[in-house]
């Protein structure tokens, strides 16, 4: 930790912010330099650098090492893989994960499961519980849903991962679903992470709304911590002042992330737009932007989807989809999977 | 719901949006422009509009009712009035919640208490249940500190409000507490916020970070339509691009929220701005903006505070805040509780 | 315009709102529903909605056709495709701008030029008129500079491309330049879009920082309505929360734009998000979303550059990114120009 | 500046940092710490700090001093207190401007400043020329409407302030006006903003949509470094993603402005909520806040208004504001002038 003290601090600014850092445990290196001095601060505690800021004369505070450490690079410098079945995502492969919103019948998932098998795809989502910004909205079909998913997968060899609400429903979904997903309001419910910090199954943490990266990969950190490896973020949209889609798709998360940290990041093109029509080119800009992996929302028949039928492809236009996708992945030195 | 068409909208296309919309149970209105089609929609179910923006020649499809009913002023003119022991919020009221961020020793607790309790407080606050960011940070003193808070707060003829973070903390809570806080992570935890609808006591939900005014009181609603009348708003600060305050304070959510709701709508200038000295300023425009209470981090010595503490106010400071409150909100036309 | 009515607003409320509307010259169509009444207003002029949305009894008011016409797919439902020397922008055709964000000599251009043209590049950029954050820094060569852009451009047969930054400076703009780019901070100076309205060359409209699309929208229908059909669009990064980018790169616009705009639409990915190692990522992204092409920065040095060098290309890496979204331009159906 | 290296850089890495800063004409002080080490950077010309974090094992740059000197309180610790006819700004006054958005009339004017003046107002403002988002709207009357409000301000003994929207506009301005005005939309106009720098009449300098403070200062900083030392800023909300109010109206900007600068702050709650009913809530509020003043508008009869009529309030609605903010600004210690 770095403090840069005002060029106006007087001799007793800084003693009184040495004595201050001192009493937490640290070891203070004073540097004066020709218009301010800045104080190096070594050991001591996890300290709210706000404290220090607030003290007569501190310009600013600095923080020196990242809050997240199992989720850096310098931690682990090559690319997690995480393989499931027969789905791999992150270093040099790209999984795709596809699927409907919600789980409405045994029907609908066989259905979508040949399908979406037949074109390639080796991970089927489907939600069992939905959260609904609506009280008076469908709510989801619960266990008879994972069962029914779990089912379809089993006959089509494909991984299912579905998404966890709440520490109660974790039991459930080990025993029906391969990945669990956490959804963007529930990235920092911290005590679900804490968790599924237990598990031993890969967890998706999807971005929160209005989440930095940095906060994003220290929700991961919580899972990591707990002693789970097996964790991949998703990006799906931030919200920003632009009223004509849903959220606005952060694709630059994917190189900035890559960066920071060792973990695959896949995009979820459905959610982020919101509308059919924008999927297929934000699946493409994904994947050519070095992506480790989609989540695309498909339903064999969206026109009679209980939820978000409005941003599901036809298995048809998937088809299309997958196809291309698949040509530009080669092109960025990805396997598709 | 009014379906807009295009300009150049077919016949073919009006016919298809009508049989579309009819298949769902609504009885449709056609209205020919000079410029475009108007369709009205009347009856049928909930449905997703982005269905019917999908459909060839629609151009916009508006809905014309609320998402929320019973937290809107349509549904109750009258402002709603909460009253807990002595403190009372909404209508002619402002109540005044103050404490520390975190319980921390009865020692804390009861130097706040008393010191709160002597300037005019009614309502003490403190954490019990910490969700911090990393998961390396103080996590809350749990059951020990409930009983800490309630013990002083009895003692000086104080009510409790404190933080629930989950479903299986809601017994626990209303054993200890007076008001149960939704925090701006929670805002869309849908299971809590319908658990919360079936206990009697009020529950204040804070605005999510990235929440429309829109989301939020269909955060309310949630808890409302479960059958719990007790819930009041609290706006903490929205995630902006400005990095100099933690959050950027929305006071001007307070005269739209009371405008479209019945609900007492408060303010927490602490967390928004993360700065003890941006507090007061923030506290008085508040209350001139017409507020019906506030919540501020007070700590008997915020310098040895665990959590926070450079966002609390000390005791003598917050004298002096509330007694410019007290003018301001005479002014206004209100009383402090 | 329709008018929707609060569901409990009186006949008086109505009657109210029908003279208001009838005084503006417009007729009313009233439309009674089991909720609500709905006014339609057909004729009348301009009306600020807001006039109409503050008196008693209205709930909403929502316009029904475009702020914009020129610029919509409706006025115009083919592709605008510029042709400027062999560069192409729009329809099939991707056309790649490259080059210095500034012109800083001429051995710096010639050397830059010579480059970009063996890699296939037909426009070259540069800035002679720099808008700098703070009034210390270098602002640009002016017309020395642009003397030195086209005798380069020239002699390897380029496209220019350079910035406007005032009325003033459009006749000395249109003497050395070829397309005249006005950047984000002035994409709202009324002004000199009306000028760049009388001129008879292509205009570049990069979107403001915070502009929304269809701000971006009625800024290129400013310079159309002059008379100058020759404009395209630049996304260039929005302003959001994230601090880890310069600016969020909303690729999501470019599907958007090209549903609502005949309008060809490009990505700058250089200033979006203002460093080197995540401008190929970008550029692919881009490419694969389906833009009408790219505005790249590439110094022969970038490590010397005066401006920007961060964000600028080697022109080895430039040559390798090229040959990549060549193959990916191919997939989405686009040749690069 | 601080260069922080990564925990893992090398020997090398170090090495080749010092080496680039010292070509740039910057001693180095390299302070090896347990875990990672930093480099203290002084003298040096201005360099974009991008450039160094590009380099191998560089984690972060941090800039330890401001970008703006003749802005910052460090500069001139004293309020600037600006004094314009009777009007003050600054210190322990808050100077209050009211008017019509756009001058229409001498009528109109007249009657404005007749009753504004009985009020107690000191300073009228009105549009000449007006920025208006669409090509097909009115664009204010020119020099004949400077002239009008000239006439009836000197009748009434008031200052006069209106918008400069380009250089050309200055030499009629200065005729006319006492303040010029720079629209958000010119906040980073930095041609203009240097011109205004010559003059010899204060400038209030509108916050721009997306600006952060620190780059308002800086716009602030391009008038103070011409010479130029009459500057005083104006938040009017900024963009984020709540469709309620037009605009976010950033009241911590206030004392967090007064912190950093010197300079007066004011607020115009007309233009950040562009709803009438919400700008007495808003009045009070950014007085109870601290603030150096308001901008309001104010039209004798809004309903009849050329533009932004639904913001403005009539004369009857200001006269009960401005004798609430009177009580409340004595309660925050300013008067108003």
């Amino acid at each position: 930790m770095l403090i840069i003290m005002q060029p106006q601090a007087s001799e007793a600014n800084i003693e009184n912010v040495v004595s201050f850092i001192e009493k937490q445990g640290f070891t203070a290196h004073i540097s004066k330099g020709e218009v301010q001095t800045v104080i190096g601060c070594v050991g001591g505690k996890t300290i709210d650098k706000r404290n220090i800021e607030l003290l007569a004369g501190v310009r600013e505070v600095v923080k020196i090492t990242s809050s997240y450490k199992l989720a850096s690079r310098t931690f682990k410098p090559d690319d997690t893989v995480l393989e499931v079945k027969d789905a791999k995502f992150g270093g040099r492969y790209a999984g795709i994960i596809a699927g409907p919103c919600t789980i409405e019948s045994e029907a609908q998932m066989e259905e979508a499961a040949e399908k979406l098998a037949a074109i390639g795809v080796k991970t089927i989502r489907g939600g069992a519980f939905k959260p609904r910004t609506s009280p008076y909205s469908f709510q989801g079909m619960g266990e008879d849903g994972l069962k029914i998913i779990k089912k379809v997968a089993d006959k089509y060899g494909l991984a299912v991962i579905s998404e966890v609400m709440e520490i109660a429903q974790i039991p459930l979904m080990e025993k029906y679903v391969d990945i669990l997903q956490v959804g963007a309001r529930n990235m920092q419910n911290f005590n679900l992470l804490k968790e599924l910090g237990q598990i031993n199954k890969p967890v998706l943490i999807k971005r929160g709304l209005s989440a930095t990266i940095e906060e994003w990969l220290m929700s991961a950190e919580y899972v990591l911590s707990g002693g789970n490896e097996q964790v991949m973020l998703c990006e799906r949209g931030i919200r920003t002042f632009e009223p004509m889609t849903r959220n606005t798709l952060d694709l630059s998360a994917i190189p900035v992330v890559k960066k920071l940290s060792h973990l695959p990041v896949i995009v979820d093109p459905s959610h982020a737009t919101g509308l059919r029509d924008k999927v297929a080119p934000m699946s493409k800009a994904a994947i050519a932007a070095g992506c480790d992996g989609l989540e695309i929302e498909v339903h064999p028949h969206p026109e009679c989807a209980i939820c978000d039928g409005a941003q599901s492809l036809t298995p048809d236009d998937f088809d299309k989809l997958y196809s291309d996708i698949n040509k530009i992945a080669e092109i960025v030195g990805k396997e598709l999977k």
